[in-house]
């Protein structure tokens, strides 16, 4: 299938989406049992952002940015745009013109596989963007691509619809069926990671706190003593 | 010719300078036809600055930094300091020194194919680099290079005299014969887009702004319904 | 030697680790002869933070941060940890918890040649990292390494107890043997650039205040004139 | 869904499979709409194999080979391993006892987005593999992964079952339910370059064959002649 | 100057080229001052080849090969073509059928900063490509680009009708103009080198043959027994 | 301890060098407990050729290969050298005129963290070298660097007269005093590897060979029949 857009997906609940946006992606990375993360390359253009949304999807060839503008009109209030590519590039297909569009209807945030410019102006109207590179390469409208079609970004398997967060340690993709269930278990991490917390900054050890002595043992390991 | 320096270079006129670096390295880019960008690896060391300058063109070897020395002596105020490595390299060939000399000369800034140290007293002078690495690597003066010939600097021709425009968004070279011409592609540009960001910003879409949707179908683009 | 923890280690005197931290990474390396360096993909988590401390090294293997827990309890106030990994790899192996027990104990930074996480806490609590990546990506607690061995770090070895400088420029270690000689010839290599920075901010050369012209002229260097 | 091997899967069928293998890698990925390629940091260990079988997918944790047993059980005659990593890794999974038990249940050949090893032995007993490293070093059974799930291999989703063809050229995926589709648009698209390089032989220019000429006019292309 | 094509190039001599091409790629880069080299990314696709050829420059954006069919009509027997992208790009752009023509019109080889496919086909039909991948992902032909402009190739300035040397080390771009002066002194190298050879070969020391003794103990350079 | 040779080494005993020379890299690396492996970008400059020698060590600067003439004085029959840099570098420090040298001195191999150049005469005087770049961009002698002491190469440390095993599969690095029993276990490890390679080429699996189906049940890996 390519060449075409999905005119329409079904999106997780407002509520999980919201949930999961405040856990992080650190802790819905783990709940959901260390899957989903995009590659460490996926930086933001500045610290501090911190978003979840529904994926608009899009793939897009290599120096060409047409299928942003064909996904911006399928975009809902609170969505997030994730631009995967048909080859390895780093052009800047993204920049203040369409983070003007995106704004104006509502578009949280992009998560994109190549390159983006214009990056001032980005900051200063806080449009949150992760991408491979920042670039000032313009691109052209050439080759149609595809919107709403399962996408690989970044190593990762992007649906339509899927829950995307995004902050400062990079992105992760939840699929849309278990975003209920993963913020449930990202809820109960963290309330167990709390209890660990205050453990910790009491000046009890991991090795302690987590039974760990014994099995360092049975694995061989060994202190040894110099004096 | 090598191990050599030229001492006189031609530069664009002041105003033209002042012009494209208000311009900015994307509209710069595009205005000229999509081409004299630098590697999208060329990042500066701090964000915020906005510069343009005739190009001070170095050659040099790496580990060694001699050559920047005798650039320093050719520099007017506002040039720029252009350098480029004989192979790829990544060691430290600019500190706080050759900063403290650039700018009691007036020098505006440096664009380096190798690394750079001491980035907390640059930011603090508020002397930008743009550079592909960060590296406290000390380099040795032992093999001469040459200044103010024709380098390839990231993956760009730069020849001395010609202007050099750097922001946030990375490095783009302008020749210095069409800087004039640039200049007024570029004020065009900026103007034509000043309008299609006031229609995207009320709402508008690209698609229509710009009439894309003839071409996507002639291009054999379809939309889907899913129900 | 693996699977094993010393749990003794030697440490250099507190004033001369503390004088090294006030020069700072590029003074050190090029005081001892240029040598020291981590390679420049180490790079801070947040700008401005410049320390330095006793080495406790760690030997990890990749996906796995089961060794973290062992070296904290081998951690005196004022240490450093020292990552190294046995093969290629920017999984997350630290984050807010092991960062939060980490200052609970006094330890001042980590520098790790793999990935680290829940950076926006860490700036927060402000816990210097400098590391090859970051990465949400978790890790088990599976195989054992060493702690308190020499180990590669980032292209450097680093034995137990060694000063390790860090700042904005990246990462040099100094031999606790040779500790206070290099802090020697740090202060008196800072002592001489402040007289050579006073000269070239008044306008001086470089080519002058270091005598190089002679230099260039015998190595067959020449200028041309064009008019 | 982790930690899981599916038992049975679809395959498509044999006919299908050995065409696509006689097409090669460069005609079916044309033929699919440049659709289904490896990236291409993919390479044989040795030159000249050329092979495709149904895909059993495997998902790895870096330095754990673990999965890849399971994966064999559930092998046929003619099947290809196809293994995707959770990050990045270059740990050699795989070496000559793999191979050994692979060719004994008629496997034909290994995909892996990791490392190799014992490269001397597989060449000399022809098991073909197309890896992302060549890498001695050894790996770990701890941590449980999936066989036969949809996996992302070297940025493209394979899916169990799938055909995968493999040559020189690298690694492309064809879904299981195009195999007889896209091998009538491969064996189409071969008779038509049989053409095309007939005319090409003889001295005829692309220029021509391809009406080319005007599209270069209207895209506003222009000779210039020096003289 | 883009979207061009300059149909007439001056050529070096053919006995000039013939010399060049006899004397290898390490020999001329050391003949013209360790300049001219393309960058070690740039590899042969078959081991063996050794070719020196006019350059026919091509400017060509990622992901397209329109130019390449507007170089083949402008290339001579002889000739070589040299192809730069306008940003990194690993696409398959030359293939059987393109080398079929190129042969055809006796073109001798092709250096691309990009990729190639069909490798099996062009390494049977002998026809030598030094490229950065090798990649089967297939191209448009949308975007003109520019035939016979100077173009940088793998950090390195080519002008049209340069002498462009190619073998298992790499790939050394000749000027034009300078070609005989540089064949006279690869040759001069070639038998002070084979001087120093016998010499070598014969037991004799490099440190001896170039008497290189007193210059290490100038530069300090201490030798240390051990007992 | 810098700018020094030291004249004598200590060496394994041959016998042991030669048996490990049989073992291979990845046998050896892995009887060793998975130490010792320099990174997998060393590559081998052409199939085929497994050795085994005592290190000869040097620390050497980007772009100046003096110190391998120094080397070469201080080699015995039968040694390696062993090549790392200061910091990252991929020019061609060693051609034919070097290996004619170290073929004159009985020297096997070259393993350097940098380039190498003449791979074609290299090749047919079966000079075996292990390099991270191919590359003919000569070198300086001007920097003094050192001669067996402690040096990281390609991310390993070695010592000298350390034995270093190469072939197809890589480079790996045993400690000289541990040589005697590193190839006791080697030998044990195959002759129970040649046990297992019966069984699984007469078709068992290595799921039943190794005893693995309990430990992945309890591990919480479960089969999922599909119908």
């Amino acid at each position: 299938m390519s060449n075409v857009a999905i005119r329409q997906i079904e999106r997780a609940g407002a509520e999980s989406i919201a949930g999961l946006a405040e856990q992080g992606v650190a802790t819905v990375h783990e709940a959901q049992g260390r899957t989903g993360l995009l590659q460490p390359y996926m930086r933001p253009i500045y610290p501090g952002a911190r978003i979840a949304g529904s994926a608009i999807t899009v793939l897009a060839h290599p120096g060409d940015n047409w299928m942003l503008h064909v996904a911006l009109e399928l975009c809902q209030a609170g969505d997030l745009l994730v631009v995967g590519l048909s080859s390895e590039n780093s052009d800047g297909m993204f920049g203040d013109l369409l983070a003007t569009s995106a704004k104006a209807r509502g578009v949280q945030g992009l998560i994109i596989d190549a390159g983006v410019r214009d990056i001032r102006d980005l900051t200063d109207m806080e449009f949150p963007v992760w991408s491979r590179a920042i670039s000032a390469k313009g691109t052209v409208k050439a080759s149609p691509g595809s919107v709403n079609i399962p996408v690989v970004c970044a190593g990762c398997l992007v649906n339509p619809g899927d829950v995307v967060v995004a902050d400062d340690d990079g992105v992760c993709v939840v699929p849309r069926e278990t975003a209920d269930e993963v913020l449930s278990k990202s809820i109960a991490r963290t309330e167990k990671e709390d209890a660990v917390r205050r453990r910790l900054a009491a000046g009890e050890l991991g090795l302690d706190v987590y039974g760990m002595r014994e099995r360092l043992a049975a694995a061989g390991f060994e202190y040894i003593d110099r004096d």
